[in-house]
């Protein structure tokens, strides 16, 4: 799947288990939006430590989707290489794989962005 | 790969593995097998437990293996999605992206059910 | 800590985390009494489901509750047996010393229940 | 152990390990210290960071150093639960039992300095 | 609980696992030793690579394990340290607190088995 | 992607992480290389350590790095199913979609190889 099937399969099968599932799953969705709103810390670091724990659990939907908030967040690619370097130390090699793609998709998401200028 | 593509590529691997494997993984491969067997827990309950601790580990073939089994020993949707929030819950948001699989792959096997009845 | 003095740390714990934490932080803790309430799959296989899930993560402290929380559902030895060969089949052999603590643990039950008859 | 001896014990093995070990194991040392420096991310959230990649982890020893740490970046509860929010929520219920030690361990971290104006 | 306590607890419970456990425990508890005899690849080496998994994976009791086994095979401190090294680099930080534990089971085995010469 | 496709991906990628991560991110990836260099313990057996470490892991790109560097060591088929029987008896079924993985690579590089001589 590319960059755009993978969003449009994301958004289908979010609707599908929202309308399908309990309303625990649907509460359990609303807690997960809820935790990264701005507080006492912001939500630029919120997302960034989203994506360090997405990173270290090496949940690939998971970082991808952090990625994009930290982007929307104004996270430069100084910091997000600061962040991944917390992610590799913290988890070890086995993150390596994920490094990989998360350099990759934060290449495709910067290209997609500079063209919709 | 899709649904039949995946099937065959299970199938034709487990026997190289079974043919090439020692002693000690086909007695593994056996005992894979045996503690799902009917008990003083029924089977259908043993496949839930299976499907709960696949999608808690993230295993994403294990759990396209236990919703087939579920199927099989009669799971409605409802139960199904009972047990995803178990999962969600005890594993947290990294269950989501299987959560999105293994809802399209529950979707894929009732369809093929439909179409050979 | 023994049987006892676990109970109570966690007890006042719980009672600090949910007078301290956020709004976000009591709307899990209610979820996560909420997915093992009686529904199209009994209280008691859902228990089970997380005592499985709690032991292939090897959580300590959930296997605990699970086992109490099961043998309040008049979950048997044999039932219990069958269920951590699953958590043993599924996890592998990094849960026998889960499964040492969790055999130890439901042996304290078990005897404090008949000294209380 | 208790508090105190934790940190003795700590310090006693880093030592033999630092000793003993390789010139790998030093370097390895040295970058899980230097990865959390004050950089273009601030320390402060570097070390939140750590935590909540810890928690969701469930690494016990690993928690109560980066409690430490935020504490010496002045982290304030407010701001520790909002991380523990995101860690619950990311990591699921199996990290309950740690948010429970986490919360003791920040509360006789603030008594210990309380003690010591 | 000390060493002695802990090897006490060990065996007790492996004796109560196996005698009140179904089949397929016994059959898994098999396995658990045979994967691990001389074959192509020297017991020792097998031992070594027990160890490094065992530390990745976090498991306090298995590491243990692993290490008396190779010491009974030889292996010397120099060859842990290698052993250390690669449980580190793969999985991260968060196995520091695993090989402080590690180091310090080592030097009290050394230690008892001195005093047994 | 297929198999040259995917090293091509990793080589590309490794060349934009180590040109654009930090220091610590290329201290990080000489760490990684270094802890398998021949040293008490054989490069040979350090790299099967690696291979188990990885399969009870479930890190797939990790895993076929592994069975490549072995393969470059000498490690023979028997070999490499004893190391595959510790993976899945340490790790559990889990480990089973990557062990399919496993056989599926090991064949297309011995594949390869025949192709090459």
């Amino acid at each position: 799947m590319n960059f755009d099937e993978f969003n449009k399969f994301r958004s289908e099968m979010n609707e599908k288990i929202l309308s399908n599932g309990t309303l625990n799953t649907k509460r359990f969705f609303n807690l997960d939006g809820a935790v990264y709103k701005e507080g006492e810390i912001p939500s630029k670091y919120k997302e960034l430590m989203g994506l360090v724990a997405s990173m270290v659990l090496r949940c690939e939907g998971c970082i991808d989707y952090h990625i994009g908030q930290c982007i929307e967040f104004g996270v430069t690619d100084k910091e997000f290489f600061e962040a991944f370097d917390i992610a590799l130390i913290v988890g070890g090699s086995i993150v390596i794989p994920h490094l990989r793609e998360a350099v990759k998709y934060l290449e495709t998401i910067r290209n997609n962005n500079k063209k919709n200028v």
